[in-house]
């Protein structure tokens, strides 16, 4: 019987040019600390050789399944090899790598599904040296649900940025700003709630999670002085999760949320755009917050950095958020057990 | 001669149902730690003193006016009075006290012109009391932009937060989060820009003042790909303010700008909106900001808090933001000489 507490985690390789394979190299190269997970990268065995040559890291590495990967990650890098070529040119990325990027994130997908990994950790890609390989989502994360889908119906992915207990969900992302308005409905927020409220207890193991919304105008409108949206699209979605049962609050003004001892009275803050959620975490953890895809039915973390092309290859560079993103991914998989 | 230097901040009372007169009374008998400047209140003695009773605060209050202030602050709390009737009633504003409340601002702003006193300190208002005395202006800051006519021309008030050397302006303030693209204008970009550099310069001593504007859309628009604002209206706003000798950058992606090592590259930041700028200020130091109208020919500061009708009269709440309210107009009056 296997043990599957052992499974590793999967790691796809990213972009071949960026920071991804450095930072999992040199993770690996950390892991007698103990702060390391096990886990397998799906990608290129001979790649990562020269890769990790070129940043003077001496690290053997060996083709592997997830069933071998908890043996042989205290002495070696277990890789899942994805059929292709795969050469090591540092900031330039090659059109030849696509395929390898792409069938990596499925394959490691894959296997998670299966069971024979734990979670999924994605090191960054560039979509545009994908999109000639045929890659047609807006971005990693659209794809990672389409690979979730189940009987065609592709899971709503719901994007988290955490740093320890600060979490914060945007509810649009990469929209302009005037969009934004628009896009704020009561049904999207209610579906916001119930998948964050799920997930917070199923992954984070938060036996009533407290939800917060934040306002979309100053003041959150001000009793309807300064916007109607605070009062006629988010307060009846917090309305409507409150009796399905979900301890939820809001929408309370943006400003004040983000002061340490508000936000610690909730365990999740629904931002209601980008900056709006993005502007306190990186303004209090900037290279160590972690990227978590919710809605899924596997667990799905990314450091929240992209390619940096132009540290790529030099060994500069900080590892503390693709750190953080393994970690939470193994407490993540752990959760509810 | 009269030493100029010793001249009083000009401090106005607010709204005597709120915290303003508490806070003006506690820092009053904190002022022999040295960390409060002189100052002399506009407003209601009687009131001042029943207020101070109230919170158990043994003071000497004394009518003076501002060429005395210095003599007696040592002493006895001086006070500018207002002619009419002020009531202690805490949380509970009364009509018939709005006339001294506005009358009191008017008076220290006249003073302050006048070079009686070195600058304004506004406590808290709550404008629905107010309205009813024939108060007809969006806010303090536009009440006091009005009274700095000169020949019938209002200056242009730009409103600034700031915690020690972060400083945010925000480009629009008070209007709902859909107007906000329309309301950014190149013009009014760089209007502010030039008030900023001019009053960073002479009232904050900073020889050539660096000014960094953040971008409306996430990443800034990613290069036109997420809205268009950032590269048609921000970016020839920034080209413009250049091309005048100002040391401008931007627009930055706003989530990654307030990070401390990159705002310290900036002496200000102009943010688009009210949220952008106030949530980072906010996080840091939500109760120690203060509020700095830049733009006017004298220097005014206020707390950045309301009137926190629940707290008046008990004695509770935090004097942190107006003490660094009186000491930020201390040091921006003394700024060029």
């Amino acid at each position: 019987m296997i043990d599957d507490h052992a499974a590793p985690l999967a790691v796809s390789m990213g972009e071949p040019a960026g920071i991804g394979p450095d930072l999992i190299l040199r993770l690996f190269s950390e892991r007698k600390g103990g702060e390391v997970p096990p886990f397998i990268v799906y990608g290129n065995a001979q790649f990562l050789r020269e890769r990790a040559s070129r940043l003077g890291l001496s690290i053997e590495i060996v083709g592997a399944r997830p069933g071998a990967a908890g043996v042989i990650f205290p002495h070696a890098l277990p890789v899942c090899d994805v059929e292709g070529d795969v050469p090591d040119t540092p900031g330039e990325p090659q059109a030849g790598s696509a395929s390898v990027v792409i069938e990596a994130i499925a394959a490691a997908v894959a296997d998670t599904r299966a069971g024979a990994c734990r979670a999924v950790v994605t090191a960054p890609i560039h979509k545009a040296a994908l999109y000639g390989a045929g890659f047609s989502h807006p971005g990693h994360t659209e794809y990672l649900a389409a690979l979730c889908a189940t009987d065609g119906v592709t899971p709503l992915p719901l994007m988290m940025l955490a740093h320890e207990d600060l979490r914060v969900v945007p509810a649009t992302i990469h929209v302009p700003l005037h969009e934004v308005p628009k896009l704020i409905t009561t049904e999207l927020l209610i579906e916001t709630g119930r998948i964050l409220s799920r997930d917070l207890a199923h992954r984070f193991d938060i036996a009533v999670p407290r939800i917060a919304f934040a306002g979309l105008n100053p003041h959150a409108g001000e009793a309807g002085t300064i916007g109607l949206e605070d009062r006629d699209i988010i307060a009846p979605a917090v309305a409507a999760l409150e009796e399905e049962g979900i301890a939820v609050q809001g929408p309370f003004p943006a400003d004040t949320l983000f002061y340490p001892p508000h936000w610690r009275q909730h365990d999740a803050i629904v931002a209601m755009y980008h900056d709006q959620a993005l502007i306190p975490i990186k303004t209090v953890a900037f290279d160590s917050a972690v990227n978590v895809t919710l809605g899924l039915p596997i667990v799905r973390t990314s450091p929240d950095h992209g390619t940096a092309f132009d540290l790529a290859g030099t060994g500069r560079g900080s590892a503390a958020s693709f750190r953080a993103a393994l970690k939470l991914a193994d407490r993540m998989a752990e959760a509810g057990r």
